[in-house]
């Protein structure tokens, strides 16, 4: 038997703020340099991606993530510097809760049966 | 901005063993005395249900729910003590982690802005 959590940000009105998935999408931009590429390596549309990090930056009220256009290998994308630094914000107070349920799990059972 | 989280108890080939739907059903048996009663309340088939239920007894290992065939009521459905032992256990954990989650929550995000 083991725990499973999903542990996500949302607004007062239950609309995703920040996620997992959206962690992931601007690790892949951020490793990869595009929207488009990060996009594909997620399964994604990259009509999708860019909704997910407009919704993000809308309610979050900052730029998660910059373009530049143009140039011989298209458009790159970057991780702006608030985007950055939310995200190793959100990773910290995601480790830490994903470590405090472990414990609690093995507190409550202790030998990982019911 | 809130914090959100959905937190689950499986086996290791990822198949749910307990979750806050399945302790929905059974505190809904628990309150009236009857599975199918409490599938209609949850808004499920008795079919659904009662796979959700013989799908978590099989995983944990003892039954949760014990049925009476007959009557002039028609047959009733009642919590056995372990599963109602385990249904605190549970609740237990999940308050705990919940109160962890969000503590740490006010710990990294103290006036809920990103």
């Amino acid at each position: 038997m083991r725990v499973k959590s999903k542990i996500w940000l949302e607004t007062e009105d239950q609309k995703i703020i920040f996620s997992d998935g959206r962690r992931d999408l601007l690790r892949a931009i951020e490793e990869l340099g595009s929207i488009h590429r990060a996009a594909q390596q997620m399964g994604m549309s990259y009509r999708a991606a860019w909704g997910k990090i407009k919704a993000s930056e809308e309610r979050l009220g900052f730029h998660l993530v910059a373009t530049s256009a143009g140039g011989p290998r298209g458009g790159g994308a970057v991780l702006t510097e608030e985007g950055r630094s939310f995200l190793d914000k959100y990773e910290k107070f995601k480790a830490e809760a994903n470590t405090a349920v472990d414990a609690l799990f093995r507190s409550h059972f202790p030998d990982g049966r019911p």
